[in-house]
């Protein structure tokens, strides 16, 4: 039998399908999604959520004509199904393959790159301001979950937005994550009478009708008091939202293409912001995701059968971070934990049960996670704040003001910090040394392997000030983790091999890559001396000085920006500290990395073992004339 | 007469006066706050409409064992006076006096510090659950403006502080700023129902009682549909809060005493989080400042009797922004003007009379501000988004996410960028050069004087990717803005003045400073080559490598961090490119700045002309010893 997902070339061949089409295309698009994220990883349980929301957006609206813009974007798999790039589902977040996100480089129907959650609204009303300036005219649709809308910034797109009056509608797609769950059969009617067009003349009537009135008495208070409670238990989803300014359609049921086209068709010619407020469920139509939405959310590739990962054997750094949790809230009672919608994502899902007293999920809110944390530790807690690098970059502010001018006791702990791979580059974690490094007060610190994350963290548990520490996603070396973690001296680094014919000094993940390194240039003879930093700041002046007396071939190696990162700071250190040294800087050049497999990318970057061993003969190439004379001289000796 | 005030050392005296004698103490408080402003400078209105609200607080609650937080903390100078630094108001904002922001440096009445609106309540949240796994009990007031209300990290606090739940008081001072003016009698009559103790059991008998209804029928729905709207006209204020899990008192008189610790007391009693709202006055009981709360904002020294600051008759260069904006508005429509509650600070308030349709105030929502105009590039419009240095922290994550990963041609017009004197550690914009500068496709400037600010300002209008303008506080060089601005080459420095014995490469501010130090060091015989970087991104590589190989002596000159900052830049790309020079960089060390005057800043950071001279001087002491010999030769040939 023909697939009807066969011809569906663009959004606009959807128009010409009936409503049993429709829905069988739905379900085409659900094989398809499981079988491109069982085989590339991605966010499965969010796409298989919205695939009804997806179609029906396209058959009334009209990209690229009128914009879509998906928040945080991970859901915005089905969208790229139905605009072109079905074929390209294969590649999906492979190196040089689509994007997991809108790429406006990608498509003319993704209007607006995102990857960060709650920015959709701020962008849809720029959009609308731009339109409306422009005397142009086209629909926009910022398309938001529950989890998102909990973010600051939609909250203050939607204030501002409700002021503004301009036409655009948020499409907040609930799958019950986060929002109030009282919706039920009463929500059901009243969004009937709400989607009537006769509606809005009632209210204006109503509205005309109360104004009239020259003094309200204590009588009708009282009564309207009552009603007031009364409706408010028949009423919670729309209130906030009509406060601030939109009109709420809701809740629909995100599932029903018939109804969907119903409220988007109505909502398209309604005036003014709106808001409809879709229930879906996370994962449907795949019964492990429908199970367990939560692994499903965001996964790498799985047995489409039973749906189980395929895993590793050894440890990841998220995992070490949350087995250190448990073991240090036991020994500390002051120690408590906080992640902004990431307790899996920060391995603190077993924090949270074993302690849930002292666990504390704030949603989508990284500025009010650091902040709240600063107010903890104020008021004698020891909070550690576990947020991605990338998003920890919300928190800039709070890390500066709450947190380092009053030095208190905070410990961020970094997650995905460097390259994260498949993500791409919303969410590489490249920034965090060089913007965490220039704020006085904090000491930050990258482990070599996920034994010194567990001493590194214990060691920040005995500061009396900020820091923070910053580890890669994924597996660590498969060094096993001590019983019991050991204080680290701080701002000392570990010399890790010996040589005397030039010195690495590699940071967190560097290490590795500089072990490999220093043993691809043992072999052309080239004696490194590997030293693992240990601390961004502070450096091990006595160390980094000592080594460039030794030796004034110096390579920095790090998984984050060269500009004002790690290496920027040993050679600022060896500058002021009047040290003349020949200095080469591995690590991210000043240029967003796209999406792909780490390792691709390490090797795209010319930041793999092999190729840093070239860098580095290249850059001194004497070094190779050097042993090779040695070697004759050895020659002739015997 | 005695005055009131005299016998107030700590705040627990406020207890012994009575009604009357607390309204005298008010005005003695507002006589002292103007006296102590117009000497000082500072932020007056805020503080005069807060006068009674912090006088009951203290009444009412027990600090320090209670913890009143201020958010943005520029309304705490009452606070200061009622807790035993009234003697120390003359010296508020000077340097080495007490801050214009609280500090827990100062006092133990001062429980948190702040600076940055918006915070109190994730920080009042924090301490709450401190207080409750420490099985404490005390009282925690987070005091919050109707402004800072509208910054995200506010709602996302509120937002978790409703749904956990613990007992906190969150007293909004609504001085008719931003929120909604839609309150009368009816909402006074209602508060007077809901401060009544046997409103809450009123309250959750309804809900019982609905909760028994088995289905609600169509009628009571329509009915009740009614009563919503109807309610909804009477009601406006509380509703959000209460949908956020707070319970809603007010609105209240801020300005009266008696119904304020009546209010404040129940409160106190109350359990769960408590939202008060209190109507206040900006600029109470002094006319100038009710009469223009705007400009008695913030304020420099002005005259008691007329109200008139102080001012300068050189324009400063938030001045020259926008008189820039306004001229360029006029050649390209797509322009679009944008400020986070600063119209008046960041010099837009004209500009918005001129082009009231493209001037857009989003409220103190630096997230939204950054990304809504990223929406706007998008969509075709050139937005110039201007916000305070320190402010701009906020838009970290938003920089890169949304300008920069999209290449959007928006310019970010960084104010108050570098020291700014009285305001402090928490105003300063020290860390701009280096957070941005780490950023890929930005182009980041700064002016060495106004007119450059206009040209540089033009030459960002013609970019088609992000750029960033720093530019300080306070008024220019005095030399004259062009008629015409003019582009500048992009990348490119200049040469001010020439001279062989060393090189100082000077940024923004940093450029009359190096005229200053280049000066005395041309009186002791030393030849400075002056170079106005003007680009932080890119660098003039050929004008920088040049330079230094003609003289390795190198100064780099910055109002920012040294940290990752300008010179930081400087020597990163010279070590890369392998040329050797013996550099000094000047700048702001790893640490933070108090408050002051913005000249004995620099001189205690020894950063003035004369020091800098001096420190140029011990750093090559050999320029002295050569310029002696060279004198001598010359006085030889004679």
């Amino acid at each position: 039998m023909d697939h009807i997902l066969d011809i569906i070339e663009k959004p606009q061949d959807i128009k010409k399908l009936n409503m049993n089409e429709m829905n069988v295309l739905a379900d085409e698009i659900r094989d398809l999604l499981v079988n491109s994220v069982a085989e590339c990883g991605g966010h499965l349980a969010a796409n298989l959520g919205v695939v009804e929301l997806t179609i029906a957006l396209h058959n009334v609206f009209d990209s690229p004509n009128d914009k879509i813009i998906w928040d945080v974007g991970h859901q915005s798999y089905v969208h790229k199904i139905l605009t072109g790039r079905r074929e390209q589902m294969k590649s999906l977040r492979k190196f040089g393959g689509i994007s997991g996100f809108p790429k406006v480089e990608e498509s003319e129907h993704d209007a607006y790159n995102t990857g960060h959650a709650s920015t959709s609204i701020s962008a849809a009303l720029g959009m609308a301001i731009a339109r409306d300036l422009k005397k142009e005219t086209y629909s926009i649709v910022a398309f938001i979950g529950d989890g998102a809308l909990t973010g600051g910034v939609a909250f203050e797109a939607l204030n501002h937005a409700g002021q503004e009056g301009r036409d655009l509608i948020v499409l907040l797609n609930d799958n019950e994550m986060s929002i109030s769950k009282n919706v039920g059969a009463m929500s059901g009617y009243l969004n009937r009478l709400r989607t009537d067009p006769s509606y809005s003349r009632t209210k204006e009537e109503i509205e005309t009708a109360l104004h009239k009135i020259p003094a309200i008495g204590p009588n009708i208070a009282k009564a309207a008091l009552r009603f007031k409670d009364m409706v408010k238990y028949m009423m919670v989803p729309g209130k906030i939202f009509e406060e601030l300014g939109f009109t709420y359609i809701g809740p629909v049921n995100g599932h029903d293409l018939s109804e969907l086209n119903k409220v988007l068709g109505n909502a398209r010619k309604m005036k003014g912001p709106i808001l409809i407020h879709a229930i879906t469920q996370k994962g449907r139509g795949y019964g492990p995701a429908l199970k367990n939405p939560r692994i499903f959310h965001g996964i790498g590739p799985f047995d489409i059968e039973t749906g189980s990962p395929f895993k590793n054997a050894i440890k990841t750094y998220t995992e070490v971070f949350g087995d250190f949790m448990i073991k240090q809230a036991g020994r500390d009672e002051r120690m408590v934990a906080i992640t902004a919608a990431m307790a899996d994502g920060t391995g603190l899902a077993r924090f949270a049960r074993c302690y849930p007293q002292r666990f504390f999920d704030v949603g989508i809110c990284e500025q009010h996670a650091v902040t709240m944390a600063a107010g903890m530790a104020r008021a004698g807690l020891r909070p550690v704040v576990a947020i991605y690098s990338s998003f920890l970059q919300r928190s800039y502010d709070q890390l500066i003001q709450d947190i380092a001018l009053q030095n208190l006791p905070v410990i961020i702990a970094v997650d995905r910090a460097g390259l994260v791979g498949e993500d791409g580059p919303t969410h590489h974690g490249v920034f965090d040394m060089a913007f965490i490094r220039n704020i006085p007060n904090f000491t930050v610190m990258a482990p070599a392997n996920e034994n010194e994350l567990a001493n590194m963290l214990f060691t920040a548990c005995h500061l009396d000030s900020p820091s923070a520490i910053r580890y890669p996603r994924g597996v660590g070396d498969g060094v096993p983790v001590n019983e019991e973690p050991e204080l680290l001296p701080v701002g000392k680094g570990e010399i890790i091999t010996n040589g005397d014919d030039l010195t690495i000094i590699a940071i967190g993940r560097g290490v590795s890559l500089g072990k490999e390194t220093q043993k691809i240039l043992a072999e052309q003879g080239i004696a490194c001396c590997l030293i693992n930093a240990r601390f961004i700041k502070p450096l091990d002046k006595d160390l980094i000085i000592k080594s460039a007396l030794k030796n004034p071939r110096l390579i920095t190696l790090e998984d984050g920006c060269l500009s004002g990162g790690f290496g920027s700071a040993v050679i600022e250190m060896l500058n002021d500290e009047n040290i003349k040294a020949d200095i080469l800087r591995c690590g991210i050049n000043d240029e967003f990395i796209e999406h792909g497999k780490t390792e691709l990318l390490f090797d795209f970057l010319n930041m793999d073992a092999q190729s840093l061993a070239g860098r580095i003969i290249s850059h001194w190439p004497a070094l190779l004339k050097q042993k090779k004379v040695v070697g004759l001289y050895k020659i002739g000796e015997n």
